[in-house]
């Protein structure tokens, strides 16, 4: 397997269209795997914003006095009201709001950003990542790169072990995950409960290629890597009723 | 940066040094990242054990009835002894376990493996991960491999997400993040709170190329990736005080 980063992007603008700046710089080839980091496709998308266009609701309010008087600063209650617009549930209120955005991603703020874009505030993720990579990998088709898969990345934190890494918003030309079970292991037992997530596994291991800083490249192209034929899954993202730790937290409140 | 599966490993047995099996194979050269799958660790270090070796105290007794009863299924209390003896705390006793392993780890069942072990129950995991990274580093370099890294890694699940995905439990020779705070972005301001755990990436990167079943390649040579000459951190698992989640965990109980 190899990882190139496509080097050479220009800062992307709204209506950009990412498949024709990639194509231009990068020689892709079938079963080739493209990662695109969430912040270009949203920038290409309009997916900017600034505090003023958010009107601060009580919830909001009260949300920034809380987080605020624990963070021992003053906090921002329009972002709080964007954070709030992103998502359809919080996880946790305090003393940082971690959230289900839209599209089913739990991370913490919703995924705005607010480092990454010039001349705004606030850069909000894709509204729907896998339309996003579904749009992506047909323009690539349509330049003549067939058979290429498209994962949209973000990095975020987790819970029980420190720092972020790479995880996966949305894909299309591929499962998000592979199915083992019913395989046979080396000893031909048949394998436990063990479905791999592979979109979340190309994202991590681009992120190891694209860094975070000035030189960051947001796109790399995944070679010589193919996902088999084992069975597929597209559920990435779980619900409330097949994950106790989100049970745990909806019956948890932070005590200072 | 480029992934080779390192071909040919033999079935691991106890006293097998690692080092000398993967240097006999692969072409290791300075500034390679080597991650190997704690399965093989585990093998190598005698880590197996037999189900009878395990005398049931009440509590294992008492927690594989709660978790038979949700399951509709026996579940043999000596399993639960032998987690409960791998593991410094439960954080979930019931609809499974998930335990924090003796080094810091959290997983499920304390990582111990009923599938990959031939001639004994269980496969425990690496006592120390850490102390086998670096056994495998310094065997590296005795035979003339210098500056080769070294990841123990394996499976795990995660809340929020479907899915297993390879991470670390071990490292030699690399900080377990990268610090990006402090760097600035792309249009020069400075990035927020980014540390970004390499050896997790490294570990789902590899996991793409391992695969789980019967042609399962344990280890993997990471060529042409470099930590570069940011920060490190050694941090990889949280501490309680500094984890919500584990905090909500502490304070529910399972209700069916």
């Amino acid at each position: 397997m190899e990882l190139h980063a496509v080097t050479d992007l220009p800062e992307i603008r709204p209506g950009d269209d990412i498949a024709d700046l990639v194509a231009d710089r990068a020689a892709l080839e079938p079963g080739d795997v493209l990662t695109v980091a969430s912040t270009i496709v949203s920038k290409a998308e309009g997916r900017t914003a600034d505090l003023e266009e958010y009107p601060v609701s009580g919830r909001a309010k009260e949300l920034a006095e809380r987080i605020g008087a624990v963070a021992g600063e003053q906090k921002d209650p329009r972002f709080a009201q964007a954070v709030l617009e992103e998502s359809t549930e919080l996880l946790i209120e305090c003393p940082f709001m971690l959230t289900e955005t839209r599209f089913g991603h739990i991370c913490v703020n919703a995924g705005i950003d607010r480092s990454n874009v010039p001349d705004h505030d606030l850069l909000l993720l894709p509204r729907k990542p896998t339309e996003s990579a579904e749009r992506i990998r047909a323009g690539l088709a349509e330049r003549g790169h067939e058979d290429v898969a498209v994962v949209v990345t973000d990095t975020c934190g987790r819970p029980f072990r420190h720092g972020q890494r790479g995880v996966a918003l949305g894909w299309a030309g591929m499962s998000a995950s592979r199915d083992w079970r019913g395989e046979p292991d080396r000893d031909g037992r048949e394998l436990g409960v063990t479905v791999q997530s592979v979109v979340d596994e190309l994202a991590s291991a681009a992120n190891l290629v694209t860094g975070e800083g000035a030189d960051g490249t947001p796109a790399v192209v995944v070679r010589d890597w193919a996902f088999g034929d084992l069975e597929g899954s597209d559920e990435l993202f779980r619900d409330v009723e097949d994950d106790l730790v989100r049970q745990a937290l909806r019956e948890w409140e932070f005590e200072q």
